[in-house]
């Protein structure tokens, strides 16, 4: 029989924060399976954080989702953990990160804010919640202990929110906005390949042309290909393409930085049209 | 009684791509116990994956070993399944990657192709086969799926093959080439210590002179000493040493890149031969 | 039933060479839990890693603690195995790196050397001692082997041994030292916050302002402020904090490193004093 299943999210970094929490999960669960998903977080990031929770959950099995990615911690903000419809729970502060993963895995149905003491470690900090207060409960919660122990329940629309730009097809073409910029710099837009195939009635094919536009990039946008590989274009140049490991449209600069090229940062509108044949 | 054992190896990076393939796995076969072996090969180097899966399997216990660089994925490369001699399974795209492992676990005894779209994730994405097609496989066959389940027989050697250079001792010297070089300019050669030490008809005593030939090296070649540490030589001093993580031949330069200071590329050829006394 | 716990540290760096002593680990004891806990340690630097593993081991389960930062590797230094006054087995070089975590848990009770080759790997290397010896031997203990049976007793006080720096109050102030320096330049001193809160007779409170004084910072010596969080003071300017993920204190320049603009090494004798008012 396996044991119970919790996933971990933290802007932590890779080495000992994350170990210690995985230690302290393992006191209090020893049957629990941690399955790390990601300690690289931008440090302070909510938003980053709920996007890669986001967009990993629905590749996990039903289980605990550990997330700690806490500006705030050793203010008033809150400790919260919910049910979402598919039956997970999700254990975090609340502060939006959890919002975006509990909508892909069917809404919120229970919250309760964290406050029987008796679930966190006999010492709490004040700059290590995800030791002393999040991963405990978490553990606890993996090990059977009911959500309505960890405090009193909180009306799931009084949490703090957090909402990804969605994309709108609109007269021909593409509202979209920027959801996430990775280290190299590509940028993450809302929408899936399917929307731009919306947009030329018909496949999507390599070498097909969009243009962009945003304030930042300037009168007239910024003329593109689709492609499906980087391979595709020279150094230097632009593509559009289906991110790999997330499944929906980027924006790229082969072998540069599309975010600095083009001035776009978190949330900047931006518009895809099909290019004049 | 321990589940299943699933090794992973992947140029996805250390953060969210391998999570995601790992809570893929999860779900198909909650008992198996993933073994990340290396998420930070070179990306899109085949070579450089097939060499470290290769060194790393004779230490794993006997299992499924999932390995996933692919530059050609979404083209009409395949997957495949193989067994070989010792019994383990293992899974990956058909470029290669899985030969160098194959051969050092006694070789392939039967392979198949990933045909059976039954056993991969209901939308199979045309840029992440790893999460969409090897790491359900990969999980289907640790949790009891038969080889002969996944696809049509292929014969094993109508499959890509890849072969690292082998050493030859020649003339008194050792005609080898270059294996591997890692992030330090530290490069791996082809041969163990037992083959130097034979071609000095004794022990290997640090400070022992070697000189070293290759095109890019130029006239005269290189002379270096044999070493247990690199703390045995001066800062930009060379040597010749037993490299740690893999037990075999290593050329470095102190605090520098032996790639670089002496034009050594994957593949060049470099004889070694006992230096005049 | 959970499997047995090892928690792993080392200076390997992330990738294939501790997943390889995971792997020989897994082969020997099917059923064991291995806890990763940091494998970034500096190289060779045993100071560092037993400052790591002892801040560490008070929030793992009781278990075996491996761990290997070996600069001797290759030369006549012990290995080790030792119990401790908690239960846990600790397992690695002589070299003083476990004596910390061991005082930690309440101090060596048997300590053991290991010379029972049975429980090696059948080829010993003179440079991958981790994967050789040291894994094989603490997978062994997971499993149930005796702790006399990997090797005959030391006498615990003929052990190498390190010692951490400890705080001293003395005549108002605090006389502490430098612990430990992490990559960005932080300097973790010996002591906690409560040592200052004594100094000042009340409660810390941020903006509390205290004079550093060390050798190299020079005459007048340093005036600080404590603060919750580095965003409390400008870019460039110094605090005094509880470090985040140990619960100690330690002092930064905001966006800089403290251990380079003051001078401060490992050991650096530091005194901490209330500023006059």
């Amino acid at each position: 029989m396996a044991g119970p299943l919790i996933s971990f999210l933290t802007d932590f970094g890779g080495e000992s924060a994350p170990a210690i929490c995985r230690g302290v999960m393992l006191g209090i669960a020893p049957d629990v399976r941690i399955l790390d998903l990601n300690h690289g977080v931008r440090k302070f990031s909510v938003r980053d954080g709920a996007f890669l929770l986001a967009r990993a959950v629905a590749f996990l099995p039903v289980g605990v989702h550990l997330a700690v990615v806490d500006p705030g911690v050793g203010t008033t903000r809150r400790g919260i953990a919910v049910r979402v419809g598919r039956g997970d729970l999700l254990v975090g502060p609340d502060n939006g990160l959890l919002q975006p993963a509990a909508r892909v895995l069917g809404g919120i149905t229970a919250a309760h804010e964290l406050a029987n003491a008796g679930l966190f470690l006999p010492h709490v900090s004040t700059t290590f919640h995800g030791r002393d207060v999040f991963a405990p409960v978490a553990a606890h919660l993996a090990d059977g202990t009911a959500l309505a122990d960890v405090g009193p329940p909180i009306a799931p629309d009084a949490l703090v929110d957090l909402r990804l730009p969605e994309p709108v097809a609109r007269s021909g073409g593409l509202d979209t906005a920027v959801l996430f910029i990775d280290s190299f710099g590509n940028v993450r837009l809302a929408g899936q390949p399917e929307d731009l195939a919306a947009l030329v009635n018909g496949p999507l094919e390599p070498g097909r042309r969009f243009r962009i536009s945003a304030v930042a990039i300037g009168a007239g946008g910024l003329e593109v290909t689709w492609q499906s590989t980087f391979g595709e274009v020279a150094p230097a140049a632009s593509l559009l393409y289906d991110d790999a490991d997330y499944g929906g449209l980027a924006l790229a600069v082969n072998q540069g930085s599309a975010a600095e090229r083009y001035g776009l940062e978190i949330d900047t509108p931006v518009r895809i049209e099909p290019a004049p044949r």
